[in-house]
This record gives structure tokens, sequence and C-alpha cells, in this order.
């Protein structure tokens, strides 16, 4: 095909997962002429009713993977959890996936992405593949040390963090690695985006606070405050990792920075991340159109940041569960410059991820100010009470 | 209901028309969790795929308005050319319609409107309704003058402009209205967005230049290159309009500045319109968004401008029609700042609306010269040559 001739639809993408992820992947796309086609189990994803077509079935379903494919021109996923033999045989057989499904492979087993990272001179925290946290094990090791299943987690689930010896009855019993307890001052993020030509855009590193009841990501801060040259350093070694991966894709490269200042790779994702819906009103370009641009053969657009954001994710509250219902929405959008996403989920639960906001404000400071206020007024309980 | 209180989905918003400014409504009503339904006779029109329910049907079958009726939870249009009289009676019966079906009556009627608006004294072209341009009419009448369609124009159609007597084959055979022929300076719009507080959020004056061989408008400027007074004083008429009008909705306000800096209301759409497709990337709230917020009883959002702006729309070139094909696109997706909206029409025909581009820059000079070059570059051909 010659990239600079599309016939319309522009090009028919197949994308595996139908969450929020996907569902914004798909707005960016059909607002681009694109047609999309989206694999999940759920018949009322949020990716279903923006997709022109929804082929329902699981993500580790190989003759519907085989479906998506044969229906799209181009596959890609917005979770790390799908059926890889597949998208491997469809690789090799010259089927277009990005990122390349041994890259996903990598990245799936948390073990091997730092093993690569590390070969590559990436900074990353102290790690060790280890089968079994016996007794053996847990005799000599030093604590604090963090458990991470090697495959499966997201959200905080699949960690353990182990104080002492007596935070035994934590340890996950799958096959897992430990990494030294990191102290850190901050949790930065960036996404990065590379096409295939290799080009990046590098959007602009940003801080990650987390909800200490889930582990879920609460809010994200663009641009994290940190000095220029701690940020360069970060934004480098984002690219690095990327590279050392040769990843093609958008990634979402997530890193701790420590007491005394180093920059560690802790974690990257091989998709949109939840630490770039910034990019939707605040980047010139956002996340979810880069890797639209980048499957399609398309030119990266500009990651140049328009205005300090804060985003807030809108988790359902505890107690609750069925039908969202929403209250304090007329008190949070009387906020100027604040931008609400609401997933299509028609079932809330206890921190589930519903929704979220962007506030877009001239400094950092003062949008968190605001976004405590939107904490406490703003809330997605469910028609149902959860008794316990 | 209790404003403050929604449940999922947030609300059932009923679209009349489903063109690219429907499927515009519909992206920012279904990222901000709202159904929306809408009523189109194509059954490929552009909103379909992203509405919740398509209901195909035409805008003037007062059965099919009263279906969409009966699914949602309040009306609007995204079109002037409806069936008045349904809409009249359901607000009538009081089902809420935004803007009311009386200000579109008012809006449908180009004599009226002018009427209306001079009755408050806003500042229009002198103006007269003429049943009949007959001879004796020409005889006296004072050229070049304007004639224009009393119902049922758009994009410079109902328009006809007679330079002499010589011209009197253009006139069109319909009651009508004839104006001065204003020799302005600029063409100026502006969005205005009023909500049923009266409370308004009012973009910045932009600048709109047409096309000599379509009469459709080409290219938006944001802001436009006037000075700080006459942008202030454009405001100042057309936020008076609306309010003479008693306008609850989105409105694009159409000015003349003339060649000795009068500003003369032009006309007044009572919906989201092509001179404020630029809000989407460049202000803090699309007119789009302003519209789903205003018919579901949410707070305006603001409307200030994040980055001087300025769009081109994308015609189908001349010569070709059936399925779109797209040259140049890599070449355009690659101006830094650029984003790239496709209308999801499946057949092009010369000078159809088939898209547009918006490109955010520092200045509104350097990005008017990128847009030349994409005029050159981007076409929008058809699979098939029209044969003279």
């Amino acid at each position: 095909m010659n990239t600079t001739r599309f016939s319309y639809p522009l090009k028919k993408i197949g994308l595996i997962g139908g969450g929020q992820l996907g569902k914004m992947t798909a707005q960016a796309a059909r607002e681009m002429g694109f047609a999309i086609y989206v694999l999940d189990p759920q018949i009322q994803c949020p990716a279903a009713s923006i997709a022109d077509k929804h082929i329902i079935g699981s993500l580790y379903d190989s003759v519907k993977i085989r479906e998506l494919a044969h229906l799209s021109d181009v596959l890609t996923y917005e979770i790390e959890h799908v059926d890889i033999e597949t998208l491997k045989q469809l690789y090799d057989q010259g089927y277009p996936i990005y990122p390349s499904p041994y890259v996903l492979e990598v990245i799936q087993d948390k073990w091997r992405q730092k093993q690569v990272l590390a070969q590559h001179h990436i900074p990353v925290p102290k790690f060790q593949a280890v089968d079994d946290l016996n007794a053996t094990f847990l005799a000599q090791a030093k604590f604090p040390l963090v458990q991470k299943a090697r495959r499966g987690g997201y959200d905080g689930k699949g960690v353990a963090i182990l104080r002492s010896i007596e935070d035994k009855e934590k340890i996950l019993p799958v096959p897992s690695m430990i990494e030294e307890f990191v102290a850190f001052k901050k949790e930065l993020a960036i996404m990065i985006a590379r096409d295939k030509q290799g080009n990046i855009a590098c959007y602009p590193v940003v801080e990650m606070v987390f909800d200490d009841r889930t582990n879920i990501c609460d809010i994200v801060a663009a641009p994290a405050t940190i000095s220029p040259a701690l940020a360069e350093q970060a934004r480098k070694i984002a690219v690095d990792a990327i590279c050392a991966l040769d990843g093609i894709g958008v990634f979402g490269v997530e890193m701790f920075l420590t007491q005394d200042d180093q920059i560690l790779v802790n974690e990257i994702a091989p998709r949109p991340h939840n630490s770039g819906h910034y990019t939707i009103e605040a980047c010139l370009t956002s996340q979810f159109e880069q890797l639209v641009r980048i499957v399609s053969d398309l030119p990266l657009g500009s990651a140049k940041l328009l205005s300090p954001a804060v985003m807030l994710n809108l988790l359902g509250e505890a107690g609750y569960q069925g039908r969202p219902v929403i209250t304090g929405l007329v008190e949070t959008l009387s906020i100027a410059g604040l931008s609400f996403h609401f997933y299509d989920k028609s079932i809330t639960r206890p921190f589930r991820k519903m929704g979220h906001i962007t506030l877009l404000a001239d400094d950092i400071e003062t949008a968190l100010m605001a976004l405590d206020n939107v904490k406490k007024t703003l809330k997605i309980q469910g028609e149902d009470m959860i008794h316990d």
C-alpha cells in the first residue's frame, strides 16, 4: 500500500480488549475516519458502541483473535493479558501487529522485562526470579522486599509487599520475582510513542499518586514537579527502555524517583496507559491518536503539553454496586477547564475505574486543590448497597 | 429530577440530524457517558455509528420525530431544516427541546430573524422582505443587492448577489428578502453558548475565509486579527443578539466587519457551527460539549482559547465522486499540532464537506502558511471521475 493514499475507511484497526483504553482508542480512530473492530468478552464493554464491530469473545480465544485479524488490516491491544501464541503465529506469517507480540511476551513476564532492561543498562530496582518463596529463601531474605507475580498483575494486583517474615501469609503462590523495596520520593511516568521508523514522540514526565486503599493510581499531575535535569534524565531512561525493547507503539513507562534522586524503571505497559489520559485535553496529540497513527503508518503527532493538567480517576465508591448513580456532577463541572469522562460501564463495583476527570490549570498546585474538592463532592455509587 | 444526581446513562439525548455536526456532538456526548439517539434519513450518516441508536427517517417526519422524543430525555438538532410544527407541539406539551422551536422558527425565516434583531437594536445590514423581485421592483432597486431565500438556505445556497439589472436571471423564485450588499473587510463569527439560567460562555471572535468557487467557508482563523476594541464590540453584539432571541443552546453568529469598521450581524445558526470546529482542540470546552452540557442541565464549560488555531474544511475535489480516496495525508499529518477529522461519509462529491483539519500554532500567520501547503497536498478524490 502506498502510504500517501488512503481509501475510506482509512484503515481497519483490530483492537484486542474493549475496556476504557479501548473506548478512548476507538474514539480517536473514529474521529479520523478509521474503522475499528473490537474483541472483548463483555457485550456492553466500554468500546462496544463506539467500535464499528464488536466480536464477543475471550481475549484468549484463538479463533476469535483470528476472526478479528481477518476483518482488520492491523492488530493492536489495550491490555497485556491476551493469547500471545496466536498473535505470534499471525505475526510470523507477516500479519502486522503493534506492538509486536514478541515485545509483549517480554513485557508480560515481569522478570524477563526487567532482565532485558538490565541487560541494556536501564536502571531498575534490584531483582531476582524466585520459583518458591519457601522457608529457606525467607530465612536469608533481606526485608522489606516486594514479590511480584511474573504474569497477570494489574492495578496493584499480583504485588505483595513483605515488610518482615511476619508477612509470609501475604506471599503469592505463583511464579514470581522479588525486588528490593524502593522507598521512593515520587512515582513518575512517561508516555513514549515510537513508530516503525524508530521516530519517537516523548510526552512530559508526570507524577502518579496512588490510593493507599487500593494501590490504584489516583491522581496524575502533568508535568511532574521535578527539576528540569531530573525530567530530562527520566525522559532519556524511558526512551532508552523502549528502544531496548525495540517497541513500536505507545508505551507507559512507570518509574521510581528514589530518596537520593535516582530514577529506576518500575514497569512498562505496551499500550495507552492511565498515566496518559491527560494527553487528550492537555497535549497536541493524545496517546490514543498516537497509537492510531502508528498502526496506520501515519507520522507521529507532537507530544507537546499545551497546559499543565491534573487527572483524577473516578472509582466506584466502596459499599455500592449495580447501575451507577453519579452525584456532585453539577458542582464538579462548574470548575473551569474540567473535562469529565465516563467509561460507559453499566455496573459499578467498589474501586472499579468508572471514569476520570482532567483539569487544565495554569499551575498544578491550584489544580490539585480543586481536585481535593472534587474528591469530596463527586461520587459514583451504585443503585445497590453492599451489605457485609 | 435532581440535577446533582445522574443515573447511568447520564441522560438520553435525541439529536435531529446525523451529519458531521451530529457526529461531533455524539462524540462529545459519548465521551461523557450520555446516550445519544439520532434521527437521519441516511443509513450511513456520519453520526450513525457513534450514536447508541439511529432512527432512519426524514427530518420532516412527524412520527419519527415523536419516536425520537419518546426514546430521549431531551431533544436538540444539528440542522435548521426540520419539522418545526411537530417540535412546537412537543414543546407546548412540556417536552424539553433546546434551542426552543420558537427560536428556531424565527431563525429559519431569515427575514423574521433580521426583524427581531433590528427590533432589539442589533446592527444588521439594511433589509426588507420582498414577495416578488418583479420588473417594478428591479426598476427602482439600488444595486448591488443581495437576495436571500427566506427559508432553506445553507452553505451559500439560497443567496443571490445581484450586481445590476443584468443579473436578473440569478433571481431565486422563492419568498425572499433583500439586503444591501455589504462590501466587508472581513467576515467574522463567534460561538455563543447560553444555558437555561441565562449564563453565557462566549468564544473568541474568529475570521472566516470563504472559497470563491462555492461560497463555502474554507478557512477559520481563531482569534480574528482585529483590534481588542473591535473584538469586544463583536462579542457584545453577538451576546446581545442571542439574548434578543432568548436563545438557549449553542449559536454561531456570523458578522460582517465593514470597510468603516462597523460590525453587522449577518446570520445566526441555532446549533454548533462550522466556524466553531476549532474549539475541539483549541478551547477548554468544545462547542459540542457545551451543547451536551446545556441540554443536560450541566454548567457551561470555559470557552477559553488555549492556543491560536486555524481550521481548514476538506471538500471533495471537483471532478470526482464515489468512495473517498485521500492523498497527501502522511505529508499533512507530519505538521506538528495538526488534527485530522474525517466525517465518515462513504461517498464524496465535488465540494462536499468531507472533513476538516485544525492546526494549533503560536501564531496565525505561520498556521495559515502551513495550511496553504495542506491545500496543495491533501486531496479528497473519489474512486470515480465525473465526465462532463
